[in-house]
């Protein structure tokens, strides 16, 4: 059996660094690709491109909506180091460029002495306990067809028109068909909550999203993630949004900022 | 009269989308060429493939250390829109790549509706009053020599052996030579102060960025800025460093974010 995931991000070369892979339906907010899948499809072709299996700093710029179709994926290798090997990926539909992302990928982590930390796991119920996303609101993105997302039953007033005045959301993320959680999923998953904004007023439409940078900083242990978002500052019609992933035991496995518009 | 910093990150067009640059000595960190300095270097490169005058979003990773070399900067466009243009650069010494960075630059921040800020500049001492970077330890960076950097007097505790135990600094960025800060300036400023876990137990040494990105959140007001920057996490040998820049009027002009790695 192929999950689903592995079946939506396979890359398949056809010449020298370009990949053929398609952008499958299901994976959308709205009729868009999600950024987190689009994040993940480029990911899996830059693991392919540099042979490193974790994608350990990815900065992908969004150029384009897409959804549903076949596109191609050009890398280049920029370097290959002893630890890191860094690699530049474009994905196009025909000739128009829909995501660029330059990715650092290594084999493992490095192990340091120091250890240090302010950032902890938000107290959250247990993924069985928390509020299935389906619950919050009719008409679900497609995305949630694919990844079992459960919130905080304290952040899901966006949803019920009560949002709860702070752009902050908590939740859990999850494969629906039980794919366990592995590094190229905290790609997509770092994308998959509701915008911690829609908390703060309610949600304002398409909230497309300029950049997105992705640390891996820990390995899944393969159950599902906690995930918490927040946006600090909204003004001059953009705001930026911080996330963190961690395993259920507090381990922190990956760190995401984004930079998105609002609309006009 | 050319100030300092625009001389040093002047960019000459040699051929269809490369520029030819050189990384002059006096912004370095013991003998490489400072981060945010080479961020700056290929901005303005980006600035000139797109010919668009704000930095909006950059993600630059960095590959090889250089030094008071010339440099050639490589850059190709990948989409032009109605707000932005987004290209990507890659600066080399001869074969050697040293850094590569995406680039999403506009002509103007869009203003927006709604505003909302948690994010606030730190209460620290005026510019005039802050602690100068020269007092709190002999043998400065070479950066020093153009940038003036004043710390909070609480946060010098890296430089004389008595770190305050936390991931921590602020301070103000200016140039030395009066040079007003701009939107190119900030991208300097956002690796100019010495990194926030310097004063968490003290410097463990070197510690080579991975990957940096740099949001453009306002317009600077030509005055010195306030920087404030944080670490949260620190393992498996990496660390993440967020920083935010303001206005002394309190209004935020920069976010930046940067993964580091500690010396094995």
């Amino acid at each position: 059996m192929t999950f689903r995931f592995d079946h939506a991000t396979q890359v398949r070369t056809i010449g020298d660094g370009v990949f053929a892979a398609r952008v499958h339906d299901g994976w959308d907010i709205g009729g868009n690709a999600n950024g987190g899948y689009l994040l993940a499809l480029v990911a899996s072709a830059l693991r392919a491109a540099t042979g490193r299996s974790l994608p350990v700093a990815l900065s992908c710029h969004y150029l384009g909506p897409v959804n549903d179709a076949d596109v191609t994926i050009e890398t280049s290798v920029l370097k290959t180091g002893k630890a890191f090997t860094t690699a530049l990926a474009t994905m196009r539909q025909g000739d128009r460029v829909i995501v660029t992302a330059l990715g650092t990928c290594g084999d493992g982590l490095a192990m340091g002495a120091v250890e240090h930390s302010t950032l902890v796991m938000p107290a959250i119920p247990e993924f069985e306990r928390a509020t299935p996303r389906g619950e919050t609101s009719a008409g679900l993105p497609g995305l949630m067809n694919n990844v079992d997302v459960r919130l905080h039953p304290d952040d899901t007033g966006f949803a019920t028109g009560s949002p709860k005045g702070e752009a902050h959301v908590r939740g859990w993320c999850a494969f629906r068909d039980g794919r366990p959680v592995d590094a190229l999923a905290l790609t997509l998953f770092c994308d998959a909550l509701p915008p911690a904004m829609f908390n703060l007023s309610g949600a304002p439409g398409w909230v497309p999203t300029v950049q997105l940078s992705f640390y891996l900083r820990g390995i899944p242990d393969g159950a599902p993630v906690c995930a918490e978002f927040t946006t600090r500052e909204l003004h001059n019609g953009m705001f930026e949004e911080d996330g963190s992933l961690w395993n259920a035991s507090g381990e922190l496995v990956a760190q995401s900022r984004q930079l998105a518009l609002l609309p006009r």
